[in-house]
Order: C-alpha cells, then structure tokens, then sequence
C-alpha cells in the first residue's frame, strides 16, 4: 500500500518535481513530464516515451544519453494527456523527428496518437512503435493487442541506442520494431498495490497463491495458482516463453538472448537472485547463451509483489546497438561521453491567453457554463470514492481520481473565461481542454472531445438554439465513436449514446429542462446495467479486443454529470 | 512477505549464486562471498566489505572498481563467519592491505574482528571503521555504538574511492573514519519483512502508524506515531539531522551534503520522490547546498516498508573524492575505466584435508561425539519454528535458522571425520569449524568457540577422563567471556555458565551421565528465566551496550542441545 502523500491530487505532480530536484543534472522539468538535462546533436531522433505514473524507473527515470529524450508523465496508472505528449516532444525536438515508443495500452494509444498527427501536421516528422511483449495478454495471433510490459526497457534501449548513434527516424523505428518483434515477457503476481488516499488495494490475490499473467496495473491475468518454489516458478517462466520464440529466431541451441527479470516493487531482489539462478540454468540447459542478465526493478507497480521474465532475442545488429553506454536516473551501463547541460529552458512556448470577443448573451450562457462546471466539480468530489471503487471492480481504480483532476481543472478553466468576458463557445473549449490536458488518461481525452465538439455548436454570440446543443451532442457522439468503443463495452459509451439519442429525440417538442431530465435519466438507467456488468467484465480486460474496450465506471460518471444538471436547466428554463 | 524459495535454509546460498550468474561481468563468486571479476592493480588496498543477507544491495551489489573489492556475505540478517571474512579477505588482498568496514553490529564486529587478527597475524596488514550513522541507535554522546543503516553508502563509496585513487591503507582508513563522522541517518517504518519459510513478520506496527528510528532488522526505535504527510515525514528527518551537526562542520548555512533518501523495500520510488521534494526544499531553506542526492534503495531490509534520510557533511577532500567513478552491479556513477576480467579464480586455497593419525578408543569416542550431533541436528530441525518465534520476540528471528544451518554443518563434518578415522579431538575441531563457518552470525561464533575449545582437551588417543570434558568447558566458557556477553544480557551465556560449573562440581563425585544431567537441568531452568524475560529485553536491543548484549534465545537452544544427550551418556555409562 502507499503510505506517504499530502493531497493524493496533488501526488503525480509533486512526484514529478522531486524526480527533477533529486536528478538534476540528468533531467530538467518540462510542461508534461521531462526531458533530458544535457543537449544532444543537432539532428538526432528525439526519443518521446511516456504513461502514466506509478511505474518508476518507467518512465522518467529511463531518460538521458542512450536512452529516452523525455518523457510524457501522466497521473498515476493514467495516461499523459495529448498535450503532454505534444509538449515534451517539442521540447526535445531537435530537426531529426520525433521518436514515439511505449507500452501498448488504450489511453496511451489514444493520446500520443493524437500528439503524434499534431506533430506532423507542425511540419514535424513522426513515428511510433508501441511495446507489446506481455504474452499474457492476447493470443499469438494478435499479437498487435498485446500490452507492453518490461520489455519497454528492452525496446527503449534499441531504439535510445540507434538515436544515440545518429540513426534517422526510419532506422531507429525499424530497429525499434524489430527489438519488439523479438521482446516477450511472462510475469506472476502476488498481492496488489494501493494508490494514494485509497483505503483499499487494487485487486487482492489469495494468501498463497499468485495471479498468472497479470498486468502492471492489476489487469486480470490468466488465472491463479498455489505458489510453487523458486525454482518452479523460474521454470513456468522460461517453458512459456520458450513457447514464444520469434518465428525469425532459426535455432533457439546457440541463440542469445538478454534476460531481464524485472521486479514490480515488493518481490525484493534475494528472491529473484534465486529465481533467477534457476533461470539461467534452464536457459543454459536449452543451449541459449545469456548476454548482459537484468535482475532489479525497471517496470514497478508502486508495492505490488510481481516478477516477469522478458526475454530479448538478439540478432548481431541488436547485440551491437546493446553495448551503447547508458546514463539516466535509474539505469547506468558502460561508458556515456559527458554532455554539456541545457544552460536555458527550451520548454515549449505558453498558449497566448487572448480571450475572443463574445456579445452579453453568450457572455450569459458561459456564465451558466461556469456554474455548470462548479456543479460538476461538487459531484465529483461526492463521489470520488465510489467511482474508484467502482473502477477497482474491472480496472484500475483510478477513475474517480482522474475524473476528480480533470473536473477541477476544467472548472477553474471555464470560471477564468467566463469571468474574463469570454462566449458560451470559448468558455466550454477552454474547460474542454483543460479537461483533457490535465486528467490525461482515456476519460480525460473522451470528455475533452466530446466538450470541445459541443463547443463549437454553441458559437460566441446571441443565445444558442437547444437543436444547436442537440446537435452538438450528436456530433460528439460520432466522434467519440472514432476513438473504436462500442455500446456494450462497458464504457462511457454505453451511457453517452442513450443520453444524447434520447436528448435529440425530446428536445424537438419538448422544453430543455424536460429533455434533458428524460436524457439523464436513460443515462442512469443505462449505467445502473452497466454497473451490474463490471465484476464480470474484469476478465475481458486481458484481451484489449477494441482500443477503449477496457471497462470503467465511465457510463456512471456520465449519468452522475448529467443528472446534476437537471435542476440548472430547470432553472433557466 | 518473503513469498519465493526452495528450502529456506539453502536460501542465502542460492541468493549469492544467482546474483553471481546476473552479475558475471562485476562479481566472481569466492568461498564466502563474492570478489570483484575485475582485476585491480598491484598494491591498491582492498576493501572486504560485508554483513547479513536481506539487504541488497549491500553488500554483494556494491562490488566493483570504484567501491568495494570483495563481499563476505552471511547467511539472512546474520553476520558472516570468521571464516568467510577471512577467505574473501585472501581472495582479494594484492599487496596493499586489507581495509574492512561493515555497518556496527555485534555478530560483524565479533567475526570481522577475529578475521582481522587472523589477517594481521598472518602478515597481511589491516585497518577497520564501522559504520555508525544511526541517530536513534544510541546517544550522541554514545556515538561509537550507534549501529550502521544506509550511512553504509556514503561510507563505503568514499573509503572506494580512496582505494581506487591509490591511498595506502592509513589513508583509506583515515578518510573512511572522516566519512563516518561526518554522516548521520535517521529513519522510519511502517511494516516489517518476513523471512524465508517464516509465518509471520519480524515485527508489526500498527496500521496507519510508523514506528521511529527502527533499525534495519526490525530493531526496535524510539516510539511510534500517526503516519504524517509526506511533506511532515520530510520534516520530522531533516530537523532530527540538523540537531546532529557534526561538530566540526563551521556553519552550517553554506555546508555541502549528499543526501539519501534510501527505501528499505516496499515504500517506492514515487513516494520517495514525494517527499524528496519537501526535503530539498527544508535543506534550502536553510542554507544547505546539495551535492548529488540520491533516492532510491541502497541498503534495504527485504521488504520491509520504510525510509531513511541521510546527510554526508562534505568538505573539500571529501567532495573530491565523491567525484570518484563507480562501476557495481547495483551502483554505478561516472565513468569508469574499463578493467580487464580475472582470468582464473584466485580464490583462497583449499584446507588440506588430512586427517590426522588417532587410536580406537579416540576413534569409538569420534564415534559418539557425531552420534551426538545426529542427536543434535533432529533436536534443532525440530525446535527450529520455536527458536525463530523466540528470537522474534527480541531480535531478527533468524536464531533457530542460523543454529540449524550451523548444526547441518557440523553434524555432516562430524559424521565425515569420524567415518574417516578421526580421533575424537579433530571430529569435534571439525565440527566447530563447519559450525561457525557455515552458520555465521553471533551464535556461530560462539559455538564454534565452544566446541573448538573443548576438543583441544580431547585428544586423539585414548578415553578423556570426565576431568578432561570439564577443564575443556571451563576453558570455553573463559574464552567465550572474552566477547563481552555477561551473565543477564539474556544470551547463551546465561544457561551456559550455570550449566558449565554444575558440571565442573558434579563431574568430580558423580558419573558422567548423572552430572550431565543435572547440569543440562541447571541450564534448563537458567533459560526459562530468560526466555520470560525475552520481551522485556526487546528495547535494549538499540543500546547496544555490550558487543554481545543483544538478547536471543541462545540460552534456550543451550539447554535443548544438552538435554538432549542425556540419553547418550546413559548410553554410554
């Protein structure tokens, strides 16, 4: 469990600032996250990678020479936002294009996707190549829906490596890619961690049993079992990876391979030095030759007690890059040439704060909108615990917390405009992306969009017809429907759809007020089912069959949000 | 919860090879422990570093050009023996001396001592500093007994580096004692670790409570509190150091100090960073300068939840030194020349094992002195939950784990001489000698005293007389006072004394078999006192008063072990 805190809101951020006081002279603080502390050449690939917190040394702790640029570091177990993202990599970029790489999970997907194609669109070359070693997670044959695990360590070093020696974005992606092809992992779990402020941990396993191939963030595994010897479980670890060898890899008798054990936080070091000495005595009976074995933490789960066993299997062009010298917070090897220090900040440059000219009818809707947000955040923060909670059933309980930063933030964003003169349209953009930029994660990109998309319906002037609402709601719904979720995946989705097919439905005959109250209550009803469904919908996690088909007490907060509504409509109506 | 092993006694063994197989290009293993793999240059000191297993990285991962040159590494939470120290001493010693240091606790002061004199007396020039960085261990103005926790560090590396820039052996030992001066260390915890095959914990703290100044075994501290924030926990170690200025630092607006914030298992990263934070801020604010801060796990306690901050007051010299490369398994920092592998073992020579010439009466006597240790071994194997529990109460909880790995020992070396013709002398000088070198720790040492002492009375031809057995425990028990132990400490001594002089007494009236029982009664009553008394005695353990007053369960193992012969010397009168 985590102990030790001030505001557990407050904990990623302060977190962050003293990963940066303790590491000065490897990283310097950035909007979104870190980036190296020392300059690089002029045309050298800027390696980005990122997730949420909670991981450590992954991911701020990988960054320097040989390995990461920066990194995005988003709230705890949530992914960074696209802003994030976007910012880190501009503050690193240097003319050789920008280098995306982490592990394979939805809100990530989503976020440096979508910081990837503003890059671009900036003139900005970029490529990605996501980590997905974890063998547990889906089958063979779709292994594009694996999650990554440790073996981004394996994958980052490759790719840190080939920028390091001054390889083009092309290079360092087809190395990357080929470092992920010939990646897998395997891990076991033995108790779950607690986030800070909650009082319960995110999943539990039986006293004396282990949970086979769990997640780093307490995703279902494969099942359970008795907890065998050292040595039982050092063989479980290598026959199933032994089940995985990379098609190209000719002989396993003479291939090599880096071992990497990695420990995800209270399964401490004398336990896997004994594992670990069975391991290497299996590899060595199947003919495998071992180059450079890691045994410590290099991918965490704060406390929770895990082991995984990735297997690197080297090729000559792999092996090579493997001997760049290495020099960040958490992981030294070899030799680094010493790099002078950034002298001045090259963070990327401040949003001009122009507030838009709106006229007294639109200023009075974004004054609605204003209180609109006081009373969301009031909702939230009722409710906080029991969304946590709710997501703990099937996830990772972090929902309430990243709904909570999200809400706050948009809050103080929309008040600043509202009482700054800003329109209905600026008002709810401006929450819109404060939302997304500081919940980060898959909630804060999916409130953001559908925000921002009503948004611009809603114009700066004169008072907006409800059909304009409606069909904003319509058009963030189409929208969010992009983002790969479908009715049923016990997302927010399965809430949204009714919300707004009811809304535009009533709202062409009947007050808003009345409409809205009918819409919000289709919301609850849809999530109420979806609710019922979240304890058995744990296990579809594991498989990652859509990109946001990880279920969450997304449906629950949008009928909360809605509801609470009601009676501001009422007032106004 | 330590939750991954085969059979718990082989544990620390099979920790030491499977760290070597991850740790090839760093450590060679040596007969009791590791050796650098890297050549050193011909009249650098060599710095034999050491202690208990469960700490990782200390002290097997801090080997390597830049710290330290070699690992005696003990069995979980005990010291390693005389032997062992003495054998890796050997095994790295080339030309310059030996310097030892070792976190101040009496089993490592007791062994590290004695393999010094065995060192010196073999012309091999040696110098020690404990480390003593722990404010809560003792009184300022008890400074000397204060015990070593994560000071081991700072300590270590500069002693290092010293030895890596050439410094003769006075000079390393100079700077060392510099560097522990000028180092201070305060910590907190909030949950103990369980040791390999235990049921439960060392030690408890109540849920949302910390216990304060707790050592690194489960020692106890100073009292317990509510757990504060993290930003109050930053508080609380700061203003403790700056009440412990060394004294010879002139200001202390202006002084220079490495900080560490060292992580005893389960209390992670980010938690860490957390605080951090808040203690950069608290060494600002008042005047301090930091010099290369350090956050993470540098000497831990399994999976013990808990911190400690310490503070290395600088000056110019040491500063200097700090700037040294390092180049371990588990710490690296800089760079650091690339040093040639060892090429063929030099660990220390074999003994020769020759067994000496004896007659059959000496031999039937072998005969029954390894009897007796058969005896022995299935007294342990059966009491060895109920010594742990025991030792719980007061201490680490590895007594009956240490007497049993002792026993094994020393039953198989009996077992062995007296098959092979052993008189009666060398089976039990053999069985003292395995005891105390595979055993370790303070009870190792001491048995194998014992026992040694006691066969120099033996002989090897012909049938001892009672007087013989009785003059040889007299001797032993003088030999054994000479570690410090007096009766009341609640050790071994208490049931040995009353056991030795009934027997002295009896021994001249009555036969052999009717002393010995009395005298094991005498000591079965003498151990009942202590055993009461073990809970009360738990607090002591932090003062440190006598090298060998830490209170265990050694006078009940006394009077089990004796007891259990009775029926032997029946047997045999």
């Amino acid at each position: 469990m985590t102990r030790l805190w001030n505001d557990p809101a407050d904990f990623a951020d302060e977190m962050i600032d003293g990963f940066v006081a303790a590491n000065g002279r490897y990283v310097r603080r950035v909007s979104g996250g870190v980036a190296r502390a020392t300059q690089t050449p002029e045309g050298q690939v800027a390696f980005v990678t990122g997730g949420g917190s909670g991981h450590y040394p992954a991911f701020g702790g990988l960054v320097g020479p040989g390995l990461a640029n920066g990194a995005a570091m988003g709230n705890l177990f949530a992914s960074p936002s696209t802003q994030q993202v976007l910012s880190v990599a501009k503050a690193v970029e240097n003319g050789g294009g920008v280098f995306l790489s982490y592990g394979n999970y939805a809100g990530d997907v989503l976020n440096f996707d979508a910081a990837q194609e503003q890059l671009r669109a900036a003139g900005i070359p970029c490529q990605t190549v996501t980590v997905t070693d974890d063998v547990s997670s889906a089958d063979k044959s779709e292994i594009h829906k694996r999650r990554g695990i440790a073996g981004d360590l394996t994958v980052f070093r490759i790719a840190g490596a080939a920028a390091e020696r001054g390889a083009n974005l092309t290079e360092v992606t087809r190395l990357a890619r080929r470092a992920n092809d010939r990646t897998r992992s395997f891990g076991v779990a033995f108790s779950g961690c607690s986030l800070p402020g909650a009082d319960e941990p995110l999943f539990e396993v039986k006293p004396g049993h282990m949970a086979i191939g769990l997640g780093i963030h307490g995703e279902p595994g494969l099942g359970d079992a008795d907890i065998p010897t050292a040595d039982g479980l050092a063989e479980m670890l290598v026959n199933r990876l032994l089940e995985e060898v990379p098609d190209d890899v000719a002989d396993v008798r003479g291939a090599r391979v880096v071992p990497v054990l990695n420990g995800l936080g209270s399964l401490k070091y004398e336990e896997m030095f004994v594992v670990y000495r069975r391991i290497a005595l299996l590899l060595e009976e199947n003919g495998i030759v071992t180059v450079d074995p890691h045994v410590g933490e290099y991918c965490t789960s704060f406390d929770m007690a895990g082991t995984s066993l990735t297997l690197l299997w080297l090729d000559d062009e792999l092996e090579d890059l493997w001997d760049t010298g290495v020099d960040t917070p958490a992981y030294r090897r070899g030799s680094v040439d010493t790099s002078p220090l950034v002298l001045a900040s090259t963070d990327a440059d401040e949003d001009d704060d122009v507030i838009g000219d709106a006229d007294d009818a639109s200023r009075g809707i974004a004054q609605t909108i204003a209180a609109g947000f006081d009373i969301w955040r009031a909702t939230i923060d009722e409710n906080v615990d029991e969304l946590g909670r709710l997501d703990a059933i099937a996830g990772d309980g972090d929902h309430g917390i990243g709904m909570q930063r999200g809400i706050h933030a948009a809050q103080t964003a929309a008040r600043d405009a509202a009482e700054r003169g800003a329109g209905a349209a600026t008002t709810l953009a401006r929450a819109a992306d404060a939302w997304s930029d500081r919940a980060g994660g898959t909630s804060g990109a999916i409130w953001g969009a559908i925000l921002d998309t009503v948004a611009k319906t809603l114009g700066d002037v004169g008072v907006p017809e409800p059909a304009a609402l409606a069909k904003g709601l319509e058009n963030a719904k189409a929208r969010v429907a992009t983002f790969g979720a479908v009715p049923g995946d016990k997302t927010l989705v399965d809430s949204l759809d009714p919300f707004i097919d009811t809304f535009a439905e009533l709202s062409e005959r009947q007050s808003l007020a009345d409409a809205w109250r009918a819409a919000a209550e289709a919301a609850t009803d849809a999530a109420a089912a979806t609710a019922d469904m979240l304890p058995q919908m744990g296990r579809a996690r594991a498989h990652h069959e859509r990109a946001l088909g990880t279920p969450d007490p997304g449906a629950h907060s949008l009928a909360l949000l809605v509801t609470s509504l009601n009676d501001l409509f009422n007032r106004k109506a």
